[in-house]
């Protein structure tokens, strides 16, 4: 039913399989549909090995909901988070604690650097007030890894917690949550986990849930009692999207059968040096130094040629061949981006890549 | 792929073609992409012939993200508004304002009791620091059928806004923008629309809408800025949920072949008027009265017999038979619910009779 291939952060090119398991219906109060949502928790709980320590709290919505949740719930109205901004998604999460009225800071870093554990560090020191600190671990709108054990230990050292935003990492850079002290992950259904969209999660430490009761000022988007949901009777407080979460069951599904998220980012990083390669030969710089670099999606500048190839009529000439991409996200250079993730391997690339040479010569 | 018949208000049975548009992945920013969601927005404005006046702003979540929406983006700190109660989802709402930290004061009735518009103008003459009123159309807790224009006549009279939680009567109970005052009517994708969860909607008087800028203590459920992005670029601000999306615009697509909503109301209408005959005969009362009963779910007391009729074996034994029914919501009575909609006729409810009567012996 597939005429394109996405090369997008998400939602991206699915596995037909998975799209099948959205051909049923189901009662959203069944036994069959709670079996699915325990199965759906406890899989996305064990990516992260988040087992004794966590629980998995599933949120009706887009990835940006689940996000606003777990600061809406884990930080009160007295605390003050501290956001960790090299990109647009952390900006996001600053103007959502700002909006939401509750004290924030952002210390922040040029789009092609890395977030720095040692100011981190010192930022903690200097305010014995910060109470929380949020990191995005794949910055989407670059493509650019934080480094997350040095943050996650010096925020842990200083006695805070970390709420992660992991949306287009999660199920491919893997996120030990016995090693690694983290208060809250999030993410979503359409990312590296390969379902479609309409589902957010948070993997979320229950102790700190736990004391989370009536803090969130927001019915809809309480981690606490939607967790309190789940653990009552099995199912969710409000009406779930039944098919996104069978999609999301089957993706899982998929994912412990290719060899859990290391086969995936094995996958993705074949991928994404066949497009790195294969694009510096087509005459295409990368925006990141390749140390920065996540196999996830790769921002490439605009090269440099008379007459300048427009975005707009190279996005036309690839999708004519069948390839969708992605716009750049930066304000400072012109760039578009192409993504590694989704049910593609490297042969997908090597086609692309002839149709990259062609579209750049027909726009 | 179904083998099982849902009689609930939502997730419901849907048409395998509506399931089918589900098959295919999506760009979320791509033009076909953004031709649906544009073909998506005129049909749900189309059903209440909103064209002129109003603005179709869907959301992703379930239908309590965009109640919750509506009061977070309309009702400003220094307003207040006024719940009409009779059951479970205006108790909610109240409950949304509240926490949200927003004036509210509810006027309630009996749960077998429709809403009084002439109580409602009295509380709105004895209180001019009323500026919103809420409404629930159709009360899902009973099946209760509220008097919308009476009440909305009796809210404009008074210069007051009306919100409509319209969400299990949109589709089929005409709703008509032209000649009932309504600032904002809420529903979701997977009630009398018959298509998947996943999709809230808001219809919202566009003078009312531009007025709202900030105004949400919410970034993700602030249908102003929702609405912003779709007027910038048709784009959805935050990643929709693609194939929902295509189900349901595949389920306007049917509800037009249909009739539109009279049709539809004419079918739910057979398919209850079936139930209510065939359920007396086998000794189940209604527990509304028939005056106040909409075609959507019907409330049923549990016979009084020796021994009991338990909710949970009478539930597996219709399973057992391929249908689902809904559990009671009220507190004073035993009940269980049966819902009259979805891709749903008569033929289906005689069959449902007959497992009934073998249940009813077996449990
Ligand atoms: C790192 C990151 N955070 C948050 C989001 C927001 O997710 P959504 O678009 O599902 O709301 C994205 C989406 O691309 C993302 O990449
Ligand atoms: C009248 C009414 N309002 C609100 C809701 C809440 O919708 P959801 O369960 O999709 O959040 C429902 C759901 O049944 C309803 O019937």
């Amino acid at each position: 039913m597939n005429d394109q291939i996405l090369l997008t952060p998400g939602p991206l090119t699915t596995r037909i399989e998975t799209r099948q398991a959205m051909l049923r219906d189901w009662g959203s109060r069944d036994p069959a549909f709670i079996a699915l949502t325990a199965e759906l928790r406890a899989r996305l709980l064990a990516v992260a090995q988040g087992g004794p320590t966590h629980a998995c709290v599933p949120l009706q919505g887009s990835g940006t909901f689940v996000v606003e949740a777990a600061v809406a719930t884990l930080v009160r109205p007295g605390d003050k988070l501290l956001v960790l901004a090299n990109g647009a998604y952390g900006e996001r999460i600053a103007a959502i604690a700002r909006r939401m009225g509750r004290p924030v800071e952002a210390l922040r870093w040029p789009e092609n650097r890395p977030v720095e554990a040692r100011r981190v560090a010192e930022a903690l020191r200097a305010d014995p007030g910060l109470t929380h600190v949020a990191l995005v671990h794949c910055e989407t709108t670059t493509g650019l890894l934080n480094p997350l054990a040095e943050v996650a230990e010096a925020v842990a050292g200083a006695g805070r917690h970390l709420l992660l935003d992991a949306m287009s990492s999660f199920g491919a850079i893997g996120i030990d949550l016995r090693s690694v002290p983290v208060t809250a992950v999030m993410a979503s259904s359409n990312k590296c986990l390969e379902g479609v969209p309409g589902i957010g999660f948070a993997l979320v430490e229950q102790a700190a849930l736990a004391r989370c009761a009536g803090v969130s000022p927001s019915v809809s988007l309480d981690l606490h009692d939607q967790w309190r949901g789940f653990e009552k009777d099995g199912q969710w407080r409000f009406t779930p999207p039944v098919q996104v979460a069978a999609a999301l069951a089957e993706a899982l599904r998929r994912l412990e059968a290719e060899g859990g998220p290391p086969a995936r980012l094995a996958r993705y990083a074949e991928n994404c040096r066949t497009l790195l390669s294969g694009m510096r030969r087509l005459g295409f710089e990368p925006y990141l130094e390749e140390a920065w670099q996540a196999p996830i999606i790769v921002t490439f500048r605009m090269p440099d040629r008379r007459p300048p190839l427009r975005f707009a009529s190279f996005y036309d000439a690839l999708a004519a061949r069948g390839f969708l991409i992605y716009p750049g996200k930066l304000t400072q250079a012109e760039t578009f981006r192409i993504g590694c993730i989704g049910a593609l391997d490297r042969h997908d690339f090597d086609r692309l890549l002839v149709a990259v040479a062609e579209a750049a010569r027909a726009a």
